[in-house]
């Protein structure tokens, strides 16, 4: 285990009618609040109506701000940041996924900050003061509601960034499971994948000696395994909708179940690149790379992943080789993907060859990507050669 | 899983060598700190030097309160709060295991309220302010260095108290793990069974449908058990003194691993009538307790009871009655108690059955002991007469 340091200060609240509760969790910060949301779907639902009337009982004055996209764009931010220094907004209220929140992390932060806002994406600028942000979960996926990361879109330059920072942890941030009800079937599908492959991201290490952390990584994939169908068989199902709600949180919550160990991120890199030019959605694009990535890399460390194939798919050893073994581990992922109806190759999005090597040199920028095996641009290719 | 809210805002820095980031961690929160410790071990082991050090480096006043007892008593937390006044306190560093940071936590609440700082410990008052407190850690055990609960000890009337409050998380916490390294076998063995019966409070419950928290708390208890024997054998080998140490915290981080489940906390109600009356070691009470808990209330849910035996202590069902597999799982506690030293019987400490009336009695002052079972002061009485 590797020395850390760890540092969560969201508050969470869990459970159906939680909404209630807005007032009480907005009163302290202030009266200016602006909303920010995605489409149409929280009016179609009645939660905007429950929302608004949370904020007139406080007498609050609301700022609105809508249209931020599945992938939220840096126009779309840039316009947040106008309307918090024109309105002298005291909170941004993000209500919908990962991106509505995303969208809001930039903007709290953009808000402090004299220079462009891009500057914290290109690693120019560092994050020293944000604007504080409350949270309504409506998507199970990001984890965005109880961390300080933000992945932001440039569509003039084609690029996807993230930055992090403790300023933009969420004050509070709303989970009722009841809200996912309504999320479509490929959304439901794109966030399971999405939540499998954060932990992914911190499970497959190359840091030895820490067996609570693969544990806990464990904890939370049987558990999003275990759930997954049945809230795809029936989305008003309470409680599988709730524990794929905790599962998300507590895949990406500040990287709590795997503190002291390295992280690898290279999945999220190359899926940024696809997503930067074509536009799919993150989970679908993850669930296109991962299984690629893991036949490109298992051979760095096989005992993680023969302990993956036993202990997340319940494999059994047999008389099967280390790397059969493996193999047979990534198999089950695959298949698993399928099964619940995520993407397996860039065809199924009609992406060719075209633009793979933009993709991989771009996702390279700044070195080489993550940590299990260090890939450089012509691993990145191969990996999405395998994609296609 | 019913709903819930959660929140922990201490900060954890984990790793050898991380008392040198002590200064830094000071410095914002002001010039004078009471240091808070037990007796002379931080002294021998040079730790005290070395915070000493840290906090002159950075110009602070450092007043100190030394002689805090194994379990924390009233009249130390009460000279605590006139130092803190007399002295003009900026933040109070608990230099210890969970007995000084309990003390410590009192203090800090203690020094912010006009009354007698007991009213807390009796349910007449509620906590609304408390000094900034800081934590290095010592001892893997209580998982004080990351929640707002306390216990303290009224020698006076007897009694042994905890409150909670989310005003005292310590800000800070610094856990080395060497600095473990020292600790005697017998206090490593208290502080075992302490992180385990942690696990138990929250592990045995009643409530439905979290499969994401039994599986964090089997991840504890696994990684407890894993781990014991390796640091008994070899009290420098840092991975088993690391891993814990995080798993102390996560044991009882706020109640992180048990989110939206009924805790049941009756075997620490027990306990705590022992060492009110005999100041035994906690974590002894715990183990003299817990396997006689267990009987008890075993048929209250077996299910919970044979998945324990299976997944915490790999025992196969074979031809098993779910009745067998239950109690073949509590014989595997108490076997792995006494296999480590810790005490099975009341007997060990010379307690016979001449205060089972008033413990018994004490237990259920504020009515029936836990949630798994109701326990009433007859159902303590058979607990406490079996232990004997």
């Amino acid at each position: 285990m590797n020395s850390f340091s760890f540092q969560n200060p969201t508050k969470i609240v869990f459970g159906q009618g939680t909404v209630g509760q807005l007032a009480n969790l907005v009163a302290p910060f202030g009266k200016t609040v602006l909303v920010v949301y995605g489409g149409g779907s929280i009016k179609r639902s009645g939660l905007y109506d429950q929302v608004i009337a949370q904020l007139n009982s406080i007498g609050a004055k609301v700022v609105e701000l809508s249209g931020i996209e599945p992938n939220p764009r840096l126009t779309s931010v840039n316009k947040g940041i106008e309307l918090c220094r024109s309105e002298k907004v005291d909170l941004i209220l993000a209500v919908g996924g990962g991106s509505v929140i995303d969208a809001a992390k930039a903007i709290a932060a953009g808000t402090k900050y004299e220079g462009d806002v891009w500057d914290f994406m290109m690693h120019k600028a560092e994050i020293k003061d944000a604007l504080p942000i409350g949270t309504i979960l409506t998507l199970s996926a990001t984890g965005s509601e109880m961390n300080g990361n933000a992945v932001i879109s440039n569509w003039e330059t084609k690029q996807k960034r993230a930055f992090g920072s403790l300023h933009v942890y969420p004050r509070f941030s709303i989970l009722d499971p009841t809200l996912t009800y309504t999320v479509p079937r490929d959304q439901t599908v794109n966030g399971v994948v999405d939540i499998m492959s954060h932990v992914f991201e911190q499970y497959f290490t190359l840091t030895e000696n820490a067996p609570l952390q693969e544990r806990l990584c464990e904890s939370v994939l049987l558990t999003v395994i275990e759930n997954a169908e049945k809230a795809l068989e029936n989305p008003n199902d309470y409680e599988a909708r709730a524990n794929l709600m905790l599962c998300g949180t507590m895949a990406l919550n500040g990287g709590l179940i795997s503190v002291g160990t390295q992280n690898d991120w290279a999945s999220h890199g190359i899926e940024h690149e696809i997503s930067a030019i074509y536009d799919i959605p993150h989970g679908a694009g993850l669930s296109i790379v991962f299984p690629n990535w893991m036949k490109h890399v298992y051979k760095e460390r096989i005992d993680r992943f023969t302990q993956y194939a036993e202990r997340v798919w319940g494999i059994e050893r047999g008389t099967k080789s280390d790397e059969e073994l493996a193999l047979a581990g990534i198999e089950a992922t695959r298949e698993f993907f399928t099964r619940i109806g995520a993407p397996s190759t860039l065809a199924y999005y009609d992406i060719d060859s075209e633009h793979l090597d933009v993709m991989s040199r771009e996702a390279v920028l700044f070195g080489p990507l993550g940590n299990f095996k260090k890939l450089h641009q012509e691993d990145v290719r191969q990996i999405l050669e395998n994609a296609l």
